[in-house]
């Protein structure tokens, strides 16, 4: 298929056509980053927009439950729906976190829903622009929401944080002991909290938690992108399917509030340069990411975390190996 | 002077000799990087180290008047304080944070203190590399604790963080409508959380904010280079100096736990490592910096921003223009 065809089919919602995109975009070969390239560039001239929501939670907290109830309540209200994910592990684990589909089994068979499992991936940076595209493709192929999940695995929330117009970070009620936390740096990306399992025994729990949160969230500087009361702790039930409507009609309040301050412009625009940015330097970058240079870096690392030699020195001498000092 | 005889005066102490060398690891001038870096690896032979305790607080929380107070109380106990300041806006303002030592008139009388004011730096990849160069130089003359100062602009805490033993965040009371909050992704940072100004009318209300912030310290997930209630906030006077033993004794107890459990040695290792990547990865970046990349990155941000371009299409043009394609 030409790019031209695969462009119009895109255009046209065909699912399959969109699955042979995101394995275009997903591939290293250069004529494939070519054609990659390309396809982008056409697509972007139609400047579709969906929702792009990131959502991030540990093992645990039922977030396919979630996905799966709160896409089912999405395509219920006749909307399209959009899951990817962000798994920067996957390379090293072998499996990938939508890899088994009948996880969420019911969202699967929806036909208004689309489910990409997470490519296998060498790095970060290659994550990010492969994730990226594919989301890029699903706002052309015109879904209403993309839902882009990540399972917190280093700067993976910053990734998608960063690709997302609402970032929701989903928790497990807990407290006194069991209090296990949020990862450092992850509360102050979220829109939304939302509290999770707020049903049968954990409802008590669920409830002080989500008001612990509350609390919390009052103590950080009030961002301009944020109206009153934002960002802001919710509880909902995946299992019983409820105060998923509840977070939709945030979700779509704080959204209409953005985009009629500016600040979903502005935020797409920010996003933007910041890809663009990165992608300049992860390609000057790129020099590090051979087998060779990688085994050079982790000796010196080992000498420099031993005394064995100053950070400074030890970069004079990799700068030196690549041939750049 | 000779690298020989500069570092042995370093290592007897003589601050006028400190002074000039933290001049020659600021200055950009090949000739002096390379006696900087002769100069630096002479001294980490010695494997001196002091206490580095990085300290960030938006103006107006009193945070001269804390350094000061805190730095003479120090000083007191027999112990030798040099303070440094991490400003990347001084190159822009003109100005620097610790120009004035009349700001910290009492300890920069004292001889047992050293107060180096910022230098003009034109961006935070450089500063970051001068900072730590001119905190391994406090450390190699014998200085007991480094004070790292930051006004917080941009990247600065996390820059700061990644230099220092201990990291301190200074906060002035606040409730109700006047609260500020707090910078996102600092208070995760902090080791300590300091309420300042917990004196006279405003006791009440430090007493507050502190419980606040002591509530929200606990929502976050341990660190495994903390000891049972850390991280801690904690209220202190500067003006009235008290509370100051209290917090000195605090960091007194996290460091011998952590020396103890041998997360000190790991994270002055891990920061040795970071910066030794960090530096392979400026000196890489270092074509972006040129005016002439500066002004093209920014025409291209541009561009992008308006949605002329996308942000791969962008990546490739400024790559090619790079001769890095």
């Amino acid at each position: 298929m030409d790019t031209e065809q695969l462009t119009q089919k895109i255009l046209d919602g065909d699912r399959r056509a969109l699955a042979r995109a995101i394995t275009l975009v997903e591939s290293g070969r250069k004529d494939h980053r070519a054609k990659a390239g390309e396809l982008l560039s056409e697509l972007a001239k139609h400047k579709r927009q969906s929702l792009r929501i990131g959502l991030s939670g540990t093992p645990g907290v039922g977030k396919s439950t979630f996905i799966e109830s709160f896409g089912m309540m999405l395509t219920g209200l006749g909307l399209r729906v959009a899951v990817l994910a962000v798994d920067p592990s996957s390379a090293r684990s072998g499996g990938s976190i939508l890899g088994d589909k009948t996880r969420m089994e019911r969202l699967s068979r929806d036909k208004n829903a689309f489910i990409r499992p997470s490519p296998s991936q060498s790095h970060l940076g290659g994550v990010a622009r492969r994730s990226r595209e594919a989301v890029a493709l699903c706002e052309a192929a015109g879904f209403d929401v993309v839902l882009i999940e990540t399972v917190g695995v280093g700067q993976s929330e910053t990734v998608v944080a960063e690709m997302s117009d609402l970032f929701l970070l989903l928790l497990a009620p807990a407290g006194g002991d069991e209090l296990q936390g949020v990862k450092r740096g992850i509360m102050e990306m979220a829109d939304l909290i939302l509290v999770n399992k707020a049903d049968g025994p954990l409802k008590p729990v669920a409830t002080r938690t989500c008001a612990d949160y509350s609390g919390a969230l009052r103590l950080l500087r009030k961002r301009p992108q944020d109206p009153e009361g934002f960002p802001k702790a919710l509880m909902v039930s995946a299992v019983e399917e409820h105060g998923l409507d509840n977070a939709w009609e945030e979700m779509q309040a704080l959204t209409a509030w953005r985009k009629e301050n500016g600040h979903w412009d502005r935020r797409r625009a920010d996003q933007a340069c910041y890809w663009f940015d990165q992608e300049v330097r992860q390609a000057l970058l790129a020099r590090l990411e051979t087998p060779e240079a990688k085994a050079q870096m982790a000796e010196l690392a080992g000498t420099v975390s031993e005394g064995g030699k100053s950070p400074g020195e030890a970069a004079r001498i990799m700068l030196k190996a690549l041939g750049a000092a």
